[in-house]
């Protein structure tokens, strides 16, 4: 953990007292992926895992199916580039550029019989709730700094694969990334997001056959509609001893399955 | 504000009781920039005051520099379009995708001396708390979905510009849009965030010349570095009657100055 965060001195300021402090601040790191010897992208994140977040974001973005079509990683973590090999190369849309003009469509292509998700995985409330006690008692750099986001694959009985990140995007990606090269299957299986779901990492999730999704934040309307559409349970504002259920409730049953 | 959120149907689980709520969801807009005829970018924001963030968006991507550049904006808001048309076609190098392989140099070009922000203002740790318990009640959105980011700027007396938006980003380049729209001078006054401060954030508020920025979260490491650098007052944790000051905190004075 101490290579994810610094200390720094600080002037905390409180009712009419100034007190120089020493407080914990998550690192930022510069990590420029690149692809076949092309320049793919430069993600702002927490410095760990970093193999793990350049194979998640190519998984992500569909640039690689499997572990298999990876055939070199090459991290130089001083410079801050992590040059990538694989078999295929695909074409890299960019997540933030565009080529299409209409609106929505590329959040909606994804969207049809086949990639509805129709298994019958279900959970149940006190499932949820154990899970997100323990996902939230996971997070050291969060309790340290109240800067990162956090992110974990779990089965009904706990946790899986546990990351945290600068970037929401990035936590996710690390866990798909580990999942892949460590072979861990992600199908009906369940995620649990610090961040807000918007309709991007409802995307992503989805795409690994997930079924069920859990927020400790809220999701956006598109989100919504496209777990309505794919049939995935999408569970938010997870706090306490209660939660919002917006899409297929029924997985969530009263009592252990 | 109803433009910018949607009643969903929500199932609320509770300790052993399950009710059929509705509930105040956020609204995800993608909304495709182009200029001068390219597709520039495509951002996933909220739906209102679109003009405002394609400007502050180009603005703060070095695109335009005043808004005399400015020829035409046209908005099909049925289509997610927005047509910048521009005096200079500057170049694009994208927020996420950099053709430099190097660790950081993105943002570290622009710390040099004739950057550095000298300005004299201050404020008092009263006026720091009072404008944060002000921007906190402005908050409509975030209110009624718990799903949105916000950001103003103000003077020492009070907030002059606020806007909200589900990404943190935009939230501010909205700001900076009206701003450069309506005429009204960035230069020497304050921002305020409801997200964390990373490298990015800072950079593009300091680029306006804004000598202190306040967060009501964390800040990374390299935000932190950058405020030293470029000598802006960077205040995080703004919660109640407390503040963390990371740096030039001769900035906050004791007494209203």
């Amino acid at each position: 953990m101490t290579g994810e965060t610094e200390r720094f001195p600080v002037l905390r300021i409180t009712e009419g007292r100034r007190t120089n402090i020493e407080d914990v601040i998550a690192k930022e790191f510069s990590l420029a992926i690149t692809l076949n010897d092309r320049d793919l992208v430069t993600l702002l994140c927490s410095p760990a895992n970093l193999e793990y977040l350049a194979v998640g974001f190519l998984s992500s973005e569909g640039l690689i199916r499997g572990k298999g079509e990876i055939k070199n990683i090459i991290l130089d973590e001083e410079r801050g580039v992590i040059r990538m090999e694989t078999e295929e190369d695909r074409d890299f849309a960019g997540r933030l550029i565009t080529s299409s003009g209409g609106r929505g469509t590329a959040y909606y292509s994804a969207v049809d019989a086949q990639s509805q998700i129709k298994v019958k995985t279900e959970i149940s409330a006190d499932e949820v709730f154990a899970l997100v006690e323990d996902f939230q008692h996971r997070s050291p750099i969060y309790r340290a700094t109240g800067g990162v986001h956090s992110a974990a694959l779990c089965n009904k009985d706990g946790i899986l694969v546990f990351s945290e990140d600068i970037g929401r995007h990035n936590a996710i990606d690390k866990i798909f990334g580990e999942c892949l090269l460590k072979d861990i299957s992600t199908a009906e299986r369940i995620v649990i997001t610090s961040g807000r779901v918007s309709s991007e990492i409802l995307l992503k999730v989805a795409k690994r056959s997930i079924p069920i999704i859990i927020s400790i934040s809220a999701p956006t309307d598109l989100a919504v509609r496209l777990a309505t559409d794919l049939k995935v349970t999408l569970i938010g504002f997870v706090r306490g001893r209660r939660m919002n259920v917006y899409t297929e409730g029924w997985r969530v049953v009263a009592e252990s399955p």
